[in-house]
């Protein structure tokens, strides 16, 4: 546990939360500020601070939760589709940082969520796919 | 292996892509409509449809491979930042139904991606807690 962390106070129990699933490994609550109707995040007990700050053997237990959770809210909600978003750095949008998944369930009538994207130029991907390759 | 899945067939090398990693789980490789600089797709080599079709142990492998090329791209690019999204299903925008994670890098000066999320009511949100604790 971090000091000045809500997550890990949440987590704690010092903070309260709309719980949805808790284990050893994780807890699941609900987002205060909903991108739509039963956003929920799922969070490790352990703290980290995002995605490669965590061991990888934690992160499998997390990410079999998340699968977990996710399973629940959709047949419960009967939404038409979800996203998992996994935010790491201010420049990402991630404003706690300890490492968090959004479940963001999804529906037929929206709202409309999107991440923008424009058909990129060949030449160029080629050339960073070169730069990238491992 | 499943016919007509365009995934599939880039993965078994029918159909050419700007490889970033392959190992004998996963294959990762720049997306030809990318959001950013360097926006990269991990895709099991074994099919599965989404998050839900997929087998836990099998999810496991294939996200401490996501957070191996995270690691790889954000060091490369010395971007600011990275989401991770997975979609399931249309209505959350998954166009081709093959398993795959986005890693999205994300820089300071732009472009802005977000879901758009707002206030929630605080009574709503105890209700839909309690209906969907498990």
């Amino acid at each position: 546990m971090k000091n000045d962390c809500i997550f890990c106070a949440i987590a704690a129990g010092e903070i309260p939360c709309f719980k949805v699933y808790e284990d050893d490994v994780v807890l699941a609550y609900l987002d205060i500020n909903p991108c739509t109707k039963g956003h929920t995040l799922v969070i490790p007990k352990a703290h980290s601070a995002g995605l490669l700050d965590t061991p990888p053997d934690a992160l499998k237990e997390i990410v079999a939760r998340v699968q977990k959770v996710a399973a629940h809210v959709k047949e419960v909600l009967g939404c038409d589709g979800f996203n998992i978003l996994q935010n790491n750095g201010e420049a990402a949008g991630q404003s706690v940082f300890h490492l968090h998944f959004h479940i963001v369930p999804r529906y037929k009538d929206g709202p409309s969520l999107t991440f923008q994207s424009r058909k990129g130029d060949m030449a160029a991907l080629a050339a960073l796919g070169e730069r990238l390759r491992f």
